[in-house]
């Protein structure tokens, strides 16, 4: 391999995650910190720490700053992790601009990906099926245009970003409330992404989120890691993912890893990436939603089940590497599930709880992964997200490794802070998630 | 499955391991434990803990009151974990005098394998290679009775047990001493097994320890799990275990599974057992040495290759179920190695450094797996054995094991006592560990 040294650009438990992989190849790492950060098991376990900024999350987004301490550090290349600027082609390009290798897509595949109408636009030109909806709107008069076609209920959607900002359902029975609803998603997609441009598409209400996992390189190869369910979410937040997806017939399956390889092949794809699907319950259709251009936060439970390490396979690609195996070397055993684990306390509305950990000891075991920051006296800052540990469990088939993940979740122990394990275990033992009755509104009638 | 609740009698990482499986399949478990190991992370796992005696080793093979316990707890089954109790035809026996489901098998297999001159018998019988030696020689005389027969080196054995008491080698140059070394072997063996009966084996120098799991069950089903290479001894003490064995051709491994196989099927043989093999690296040859009829310490490395809990395997022939799988449902994924970190002190002859921890910060990520019963703060008993966790990776390949194994070891940060961590990572820099050129007599080297 060329890289020799990367500068890592994140925190949390993605930085020890790349870093990790970086120790097994023997390539060195620089971890671009916080202020808050410099404490967290991911400053440990590099080979050098750089504080970067104050807290804030504004550190993780100065990417002149980032660039210079890259070239500072002799890097040859940057991983960006996910979240921050991991999908901002700024970033990409702010690379090219140094000599550094941006260890993710091209800039272009980010940019356009990044626009929600073009990723529309390059999944229906390629044959893959799409919601009905539209194209721009800039107005409520355009959305109630939409809907004489299309009828409620409708999704409003930010075309700048994803996540569930700027994201409004409208039902019929809210078709005189259309305008306030319009503006107050524009005016929240402009201040999460500063860009208000909205498109709608049609509401599917019985829904299940799957997701496929592809990699790329830059010969032109490509090839799926089978598919993910993450319909388990809150407030369109996944909070339990799981490889394969349960309760979905081989048909379906095989139709949604080809559409998934087939949209990557068509835009030349590189890297690892993720086309994620709708899948309609009631008629057992799938629509492409978007594609994300990172590794993502449920990435473990697609290594789990092919025993593939995705962060290697990005380095790999990004040190120009063509992809070690095809479509045929890919066997998929068992079954993995991740839970999300949040410093937040359920019972007063997933309020975030950072704060000083006092105790902290892990589950482990046959089939039992956690990736985490955080430790024994780690202090859980206020400034970020409330993601403190992912656990990640496989099993022989999905019961077993449900079954897993109640006995891991009971063993993880933790005080001084609130988490939502309470809570996992919860929705893990409901029939309707025993039972792989998982969809996105699966979490209201626990709630 | 019937049996709801086990006592296990057992201390250390084999105590959490079993634990951890029944409380995935929701079986509740008591553990009996000494003085010494009521802080242990097994009982804080286990449903309840009852203290049965004083720290020495004695209290873990007090037949009497560990079947007192098993009643008065209400358990329907016992788990003898390994070592101890668990190769003691005795427990088995006592176990069925009580109405107590063992958790092994019959204790005429115990018996028979546990006398290693009736095991090799069994072996010759049905066709098994053994090494070529003598029954039981009662004085230095028979020794060297054999010797004419089969020539120098040669191996004395305890016929009444293995884990290398009462275990010498004898070359050419010592023809003059074989009266002392037999009578000093015989002693030993009698003093660890209260039997002193010695048999002889031609000695191979040039040999590697490689070793079949197998599963069968109560209607005559058996099969095999692959084989683990044991080759990287310190006295004939396991250290690093990997699976599968590497550089043998595939016609050895499959000669060795199928041997394996043929012996438990001949002998009808229930539960989780392992058939020890000698690999003649000179020959190329394989010669059965012996069968163990419990499940071992280094079991995790055949778990992470094949997706089984063994131990769940275990409880399910125990409680009368058929294995439930065949042969050809059991597929092999990547390489996985275990290394043994005991607390010792490689430096000063390997001596036990019992003590509190008072750092313990566990390697996590993909492929990573720690079985250990310690914890931050934990007090490393002064009176058992010194193994203190067991550092299982998996990777793709060998290799990616390997550079796995070195990326864990170097993150595992224990203070408070010595351990062998830095022992095993030279061991695993070495160019012949890492090119699977292992045998028995590796760690002279680095040593």
């Amino acid at each position: 391999m060329k890289i020799s040294r990367i500068l890592v650009i994140n925190r949390g438990e993605i930085a020890v995650r790349i870093i990790r992989t970086c120790r097994v190849l023997g390539i060195e790492t620089v971890l671009a910190a916080s202020e808050a950060d410099k404490d967290a098991t991911g400053a440990r376990l590099a080979d050098k720490t750089v504080v970067v900024g104050p807290p804030p999350v504004s550190t993780y987004l100065n990417i002149p700053v980032l660039m210079k301490t890259a070239l500072e550090a002799g890097a040859q290349a940057v991983h960006p992790g996910y979240g921050f600027l991991s999908e901002k082609p700024e970033l990409a390009r702010a690379c090219a601009d140094n000599g550094l290798i941006f260890i993710g897509p091209k800039a272009d595949h980010i940019h356009k990906m990044g626009n929600k109408l073009v990723a529309r636009t390059l999944a229906r030109e390629c044959g893959v099926p799409i919601l009905s909806g539209s194209e721009r709107v800039n107005a409520f008069e355009d959305v109630l245009k939409v809907v004489e076609q299309i009828g409620f209920p409708i999704m409003l959607k930010a075309a700048a970003g994803g996540g569930g900002r700027g994201m409004k359902i409208i039902t019929e029975n809210e078709r005189d409330r259309v305008r306030p609803i319009f503006e107050e998603a524009a005016a929240e997609a402009l201040a999460a992404f500063g860009d208000g441009s909205m498109y709608v598409e049609k509401y599917i209400p019985n829904a299940r989120h799957v997701e496929v996992q592809v990699l790329g390189d830059k010969y032109g190869n490509v090839v799926h890691l089978g598919e993910r369910d993450c319909s388990t979410q809150r407030r369109h937040q996944k909070l339990i993912e799981e490889a394969g997806a349960p309760n979905i017939s081989d048909a379906q399956r095989s139709e949604i890893r080809a559409a998934a390889v087939k949209l990557a092949k068509n835009i030349s794809y590189e890297s690892a990436g993720t086309v994620e699907f709708i899948l309609d319950q009631d008629t057992g259709k799938f629509y492409f939603l978007e594609m994300n251009t990172r590794i993502q936060v449920e990435h473990p439970v697609t290594e789990m089940i092919t025993g593939v390490d995705l962060v290697q396979e990005q380095l790999n690609v990004a040190d120009s590497g063509a992809l070690p195996f095809t479509q045929e070397d890919i066997h998929f055993n068992g079954h993995a599930i991740e839970c999300r684990i949040n410093a937040e306390k359920p019972e007063e509305n997933f309020r975030p709880t950072p704060g000083v950990i006092t105790r902290w000891e892990l589950p482990q075991g046959p089939g039992v992964r956690v990736d985490t920051h955080c430790h024994h006296g780690y202090k859980v800052p206020f400034f970020y997200d409330s993601l403190i540990a992912k656990l990640i469990v496989h099993g022989t088939d999905r019961e077993h490794a449900r079954r897993r993940m109640l006995a891991a979740l009971d063993e993880f122990s933790v005080e001084g802070i609130s988490t939502t394990i309470p809570f996992l275990q919860k929705v893990l033992k409901t029939p309707d998630f025993a039972e792989g009755r998982v969809n996105t509104r699966l979490l209201e009638k626990v709630l």
